[in-house]
C-alpha cells in the first residue's frame, strides 16, 4: 500500500515541516496593518513550489493577493479536492504580553511559538506537506490538488468573494477541506460542518471640533457618553441583542443537529480554568452552552476608545468616542440586511449622528451531515487521530458561504489547532504532535476521496 | 508717580519676557507622564533669580517639587501677597493634531504656541515680569512678595496640601492671586472669586485572563459591555448624576452670587462656534448656562479603552476595559464622602467587582464678594484692561480649598488665559497683548494691596 509509506514519510519528514513552518511565522503578515502582506505571499508561492505544487500569484487590484497552488493527478484527473488557507495573521497587540517575539517561531519541547503558528500558518504546512508526501514517494496525487491560500481572512476576507467570481473556473473542485480545524483537549480532531457569518462594524461619533477642558462638561456633550448610551440599547446584560427583528430568519436547530451537539463534548470546568473564568455569560450550562457555540448570534465589542488612556490623570473631554462591533450572524441571517436594522436602530433610538463604518459582512454556511464528503473526513480523522468529533457549526466565521455557493462545493473544517492555542491572543503556539497527525489525515483524505464517485 | 515708570517698564521689555517664556515652553514638564519636571523646576527657579528674586527648591520626598519664590519689601514689610502657579503641563496628545511641535514657542504675530503657553507658563511669566519692574524702576517691592510655583496642578496637586502643611509660616499670606485668570473675547477679564472641586476616578474590571477569540463571545463575558452596563447607571443623558445622596450637601446659590452671576456675559453662539457644536448639553439656555458653569456638579468621562482600537478590524473580547472619570465638585461637596457614594453605587447595582482607583479628590472653594481684597483686583483690572468681569466661581479647579483654609486668606484668580486659547487641547497659545494686561494688572494688585491696611 502507497499510503503507508506516504505516512511514514510524513513522520521521517517532521523537521522539514517544523522548519518551513517556522519560517513562515518569522515573516509577519498582518492584515490589519498591510505588514509584510505582499513578501509573505511570495514566500508561500515559494513553499508550494518547493514542495513540488505548481505555485502563481494571483492579484485583483491592489488587495493582499490569493497564492494559487496547483497539482494535477496523473492517474486520476476527475476528481479535484481543494485546500482553502490563509497566510495572514492576526495583529500581535497587546505585545507587552507575549513571553517572546510574536514573530520568533521558538521551539520549546512540542511547542511552536508565534502569531500564525496555528492560524493558520500551521494548519497551511500540514496540506502542503501532505501532498508532498505523495508526490515524493508515488510520484503521483491520488486527485487533482488546488490550494487557495488568501492573505485578508483576519479582516474578515473582504474580497475573496470577488476572486472565487473571477476564478470560478480555475478554482472549481468538488470538495474543499477549510483552512482550519480544532483538536480539543484529549486530541480529538473537531469536524467543523459550518461556520457563523460577521457583521463587523466601527461605530463613531464626534461632539465638538477638538478635544476640550473638561471644566465644560456642563456645556459640551461628551461622545463617550453618547457611544455608551447608544451601546447600551443594542444588547441586554445576558448577550441578548435588542435590535428589532434581528433573530427574524434565524431557525431553530433540526432533530439532527440536536443530536449531533448533544455528543459533543464541553467541558466546562477545563474551559473556564484555561480562560480564568467563573461563570460563563448568562450562566449557561450544558446543552445550552453547544447550542449557543453553534446557533447562537453575538454582539461583541471587539474594542471601544475615546478620550485619554494613558497613563497619570487628564481632565479631558474627548472630541471623538469609536466602538468596534463584531455580530456574529447564525445561518439565513443576510448581513446586509442586519446592517439596516442596526442603522434603523440607531436612528430610531435618537442616535442618527453616529456614524456606521462596515468592515465586512458575511454569512454563515453548514454542510449537511449526510453527504458522503462527510464520511472521507471522519474516517480518516479516525485513522490519523484514532477519535473525532463532529460539530454542527464552528463558533467562528470564515467566507464558507462564498465558497460553498460559487463554488457550489461541500465544505468541511479539520485541522491541528489545539483549542486553547491561544489564537488571536499573546503567546498563540501551535502542538507538533498535532501537525504530524493532521498531516497524515490531510493525506488519507486525498486517499478516501479519490476512491469515491 | 513711580507706579508709571514702572508700567513703562513692563511694555519696553515685553520681548525680554516673550523671550523668557518661550524658553519655559520649550522645557517640556509634563507631570503625568514625569517628563521634563525636574529640569523645568530648575528653570523656573533661575528664571526667579535672574529677576531678582530669592528663590529655592522645596522637596517633599519624591514629589515633584515646589519652587519657591520671595522678596522682601522694604518700606512695607508688613503685608505679604502670594502667587500661586505651577510649573506642569497636560499631556500633547493627541500629538498628531498639533501643526508645530507642542514644545516649539513658536511665535506667530500675537500669539505664542505650545503646552503651558497659556497654562501656566504664560500665567507665571507676567507675575514674575511684575515683580522684576518695581525692583528694577523703584529698586524695591510695594509689599512682601512670595511665589508657589509647583509641579504637579495638571494631575490634581496630589501633595499640595503636604506642602502647604509642611510650609505653612513660610508661606503666610494676606492674600493670594490664583495661577490662572481667563480673558474673554472681548479682551475683559474674568476675575473668579472660585473653583469647583474634583475627585478623578479610574474605573477598571477583568472578566477572564487573556484577550480571547470573539467567537467565544457566547461564553465569555465581554468587560467592555459590563463597564458600559455600569457607566450607564451612574448619569442621565441631560448630565444629572444618578448615584444616590450625590448632591445632598450642594447649597442653592445666594441671591447675591445670582446677580453676580445675571452680569456675568456668555456669548453662546461665540461658544459654540468656537468649539464646532449645535446645542449645548441637556440644551441649557442663558442664566442656566451660567449656573451650571459656576455651580453644576459634573460626571465626565475624560478616557475609556477596551479591546483592539487600532486600524482594521480585529475579532476579539477583550480580557480588560478601563475608564477615566472626572466628577467635578461644587462647595459643601466632600470629595472622600463622594467616593464612598460611587463606591457604594456600584456594589449595590451589583458592579462590585469593578475596581476604583482614585487620582485625586479636592474640594471647592469660594472667596465672598464683600472681601476688600476683591476690591484691590477689580480695581488693578479696570485700570489695566480697561474692564472686568466678575465671577462666582470658575468652572475649573485647582487646589483653592487647601490654600485658603490652611494659610487663611482669600483667594482670587485673575490672568492672561484667553477663553479660547485650547489650554489642555492641541495648538495651546497665549496672547503677547494679554500678557502685557497680565502683568501691568499685576503691578496694579501690588499696589492697590500695599496701599490697603
Amino acid at each position: 500500500m502507497s499510503i503507508k509509506k506516504v505516512l511514514q514519510y510524513v513522520d521521517k519528514n517532521m523537521n522539514t515541516l517544523v522548519n518551513d513552518l517556522c519560517i513562515l511565522i518569522q515573516q509577519p503578515s498582518v492584515s490589519a496593518k498591510n505588514q509584510g502582506i505582499k513578501k509573505c505571499a511570495n514566500l508561500v508561492k515559494n513553499t508550494l513550489k518547493k514542495s513540488g505544487i505548481k505555485a502563481e500569484i494571483l492579484n485583483t487590484k491592489n488587495y493582499p493577493p490569493i497564492v494559487y497552488g496547483e497539482i494535477k493527478s496523473k492517474n486520476n484527473p476527475h476528481k479535484t479536492l481543494l485546500f482553502y488557507n490563509h497566510y495572514d495573521v492576526q495583529p500581535v497587540e497587546p505585545i507587552e504580553l507575549w513571553n517572546n517575539d510574536p514573530f520568533s517561531g521558538k521551539i520549546d519541547g512540542n511547542k511552536i511559538y508565534g502569531r500564525g503558528s496555528s492560524d493558520d500558518k500551521g494548519e497551511m504546512i500540514t496540506r502542503i506537506k501532505a501532498v508532498e508526501s505523495f508526490l515524493k514517494e508515488t510520484g503521483d496525487v491520488p486527485c487533482n490538488v488546488k490550494f487557495v491560500i488568501e492573505g485578508e481572512e483576519e479582516t474578515g476576507s473582504a474580497h475573496i468573494e470577488q476572486y472565487l467570481k473571477k476564478y470560478k473556473k480555475k478554482f472549481s473542485c468538488d470538495g474543499i477541506i477549510w483552512e482550519f480545524g480544532h483538536v480539543d483537549n484529549n486530541d480529538r480532531p473537531i469536524i467543523d460542518l459550518g461556520m457563523k457569518g460577521l457583521l463587523y462594524v466601527e461605530l463613531s461619533l464626534r461632539e465638538s471640533n477638538m478635544d476640550s477642558h473638561s471644566s465644560l462638561a456642563v456645556l459640551i456633550k461628551n461622545p463617550a457618553w453618547r457611544l455608551i448610551d447608544a451601546l447600551k440599547t443594542l444588547r441586554d446584560p445576558s448577550g441578548k441583542i435588542l435590535i428589532k427583528n434581528w433573530y427574524n430568519e434565524v431557525k431553530s436547530l433540526s432533530n439532527e443537529d440536536i443530536k449531533i451537539l448533544k455528543s459533543f463534548p464541553f467541558n466546562e470546568v477545563e474551559f473556564k480554568k484555561e480562560f480564568g473564568i467563573k461563570q460563563f455569560l448568562g450562566n449557561k450550562k450544558g446543552l445550552v452552552i453547544k447550542k449557543s457555540l453553534a446557533a447562537e448570534p453575538t454582539c461583541n465589542i471587539a474594542g471601544i476608545v475615546s478620550g485619554y488612556h494613558a497613563e497619570g490623570a487628564k481632565t479631558v473631554i474627548p472630541a471623538e468616542a469609536r466602538v468596534k462591533i463584531d455580530f456574529r450572524l447564525v445561518p439565513n441571517m443576510d448581513p446586509k440586511k442586519q446592517e439596516i436594522r442596526l442603522r434603523k436602530h440607531l436612528k430610531s433610538n435618537g442616535f442618527g449622528d453616529i456614524k456606521i463604518k462596515v468592515y465586512h459582512g458575511e454569512a454563515a454556511a453548514r454542510t449537511d451531515s449526510k453527504h458522503p464528503f462527510v464520511s472521507h473526513v471522519t474516517s480518516a480523522a479516525s485513522k490519523s487521530f484514532g477519535k473525532y468529533i463532529l460539530s454542527v457549526s464552528s463558533a467562528g466565521t470564515g467566507p464558507m458561504h462564498s465558497f460553498t455557493k460559487i463554488l457550489n462545493a461541500p465544505a468541511i473544517a479539520i485541522g491541528s489547532t489545539h483549542v486553547f492555542s491561544r489564537i488571536h491572543s499573546p503567546n498563540e503556539y501551535t502542538r507538533i504532535d498535532l501537525l504530524n497527525k493532521a498531516t497524515k489525515c490531510m493525506c488519507i483524505i486525498l486517499e478516501n476521496f479519490s476512491k469515491s464517485r
